[in-house]
């Protein structure tokens, strides 16, 4: 585990808002790319939450989250239906009222032209007091920051669009650096000196993962730190120990092992 | 939302563990087979929540969702390495201490043998004090149980195996019942209307899902509760609302709009 009293651990929460994730219809595809996309500005995604179309439990889940961790984002829930529910949930979360976003309205008008700019879609506009906007590249409609909360679409597309606008604005810690080691060995042949080496290598995570390819048990170990010299110093003692146990170790570099 | 006084609704959230979910290195796949397998016996999935490593943290979010859920699911952390630490944060979620399963132990014996049983396997056997198994038919390293607390591998296939073994000891509640009706009509057309009929239909909770596809924007409302005869009505009032709008919608069959 990194050490937590690190004043350079930013950490955030992802909230994925909706109903659908819950009763197994829609399949999540935002939590890998905001994983990433945090990874690579140095703030480390430490927990997840799905919740409901609920205003209540999503206002509970970000104060939770707010107070925990540095960043929160949530994706879902901000469409022209009665089912999208986060802008109201937010305003309960801060105590705030919901209040109509004179630019949202505008650039909703903008792209769907005064008669296609109906009740429901004008209700895309309707935010929680205070909100600054996410600009929303793909389908204008924007997403909303309160605080450190950052409010985004559940659609993929539109959620990496958000994203990456707002990525640039984080304030990272340190970057956490991965390296990743493979051999054909079952992990259960690893365990004891991968565990003398996690002891010893406090700040770096040394994480383990068996897999089957191609007829072959073996094993991925993936270390993670940010302090670049300790972490080629743990790389080299995990790789001592598969060669020790007679194999070559294979290093995947970061684009395969990501 | 379904009214949550009804007796019969049983719910339960999902605890995924693992860095490599968080970091982004590794996509979920259990979450979907949870919700579905669920559903299918009555216990509609509430919430979920995607943790590290990390004892405490494991400890502390079991100890929410057991207090708040009527089931549990763990998936991931019960193999042999050092960063498998589920058993130990079940342990102390329940006061309890780690000890060796003797019938898991002797399971492992059978089918790694004695001389490929080392220590580290053996590890898979190091349980909380008063855990009773759940079959694993993959690979025999079991999972457990602890009250209402299903602990459940973190590979799908074998996950997955695990919870066929122990959805049909589970009391669920009422079925939840699914329609879903779609119609090539942007959501926010039908978005004033979809709110009257959610209003007037409270125990049936009304989603709308966008859809692009094939060149063409549509929406898919998902209806569902535990009144067929209300779903009934309530889908009758949808279809009725889409041929107003000119639109004749099509019935997606659960298959496949599961």
């Amino acid at each position: 585990m990194p050490d937590s009293s690190d004043s350079t651990v930013v950490t955030a929460a992802l909230i994925i808002i909706g109903n659908e994730i819950l009763s197994g219809r829609t399949e999540d595809a935002n939590l890998t790319p905001v994983a990433r996309g945090l990874g690579r500005v140095g703030v480390r995604l430490a927990e997840v939450r799905v919740v409901a179309d609920d205003v209540a439990v999503i206002a509970e889940t970000v104060n939770q989250c707010r107070a925990a961790h540095d960043y929160v984002f949530t994706c879902g829930g901000i469409g022209p239906t009665h089912d999208d529910v986060t802008a109201a949930a937010l305003a309960q979360a801060f105590g705030v009222a919901v209040t109509r976003h004179e630019e949202a309205a505008r650039r909703l008008m903008l792209h769907y032209g005064e008669d296609r700019l109906n009740e429901s879609r004008l209700s895309m506009a309707h935010m929680p007091e205070g909100a600054e906007l996410i600009d929303n590249p793909v389908s204008q409609a924007p997403g909303f920051r309160m605080a450190n909360v950052f409010v985004m679409a559940g659609v993929p597309r539109i959620m990496e669009a958000m994203l990456d606008g707002v990525l640039p604005i984080l304030s990272g810690g340190a970057k956490v650096l991965s390296r990743t080691l493979s051999a054909e060995l079952p992990e259960s042949e690893l365990a004891a000196e991968l565990a003398r080496i996690q002891a010893r290598y406090g700040e770096t995570e040394i994480g383990s993962y068996p897999y089957f390819r191609q007829g072959c048990f073996g094993t991925s170990i993936v270390l993670r730190g940010t302090d670049a010299h300790m972490l080629e110093r743990a790389v080299e003692e995990v790789g001592a120990a598969m060669r020790k146990l007679g194999v070559e170790p294979l290093e995947i570099t970061a684009e395969e092992s990501e």
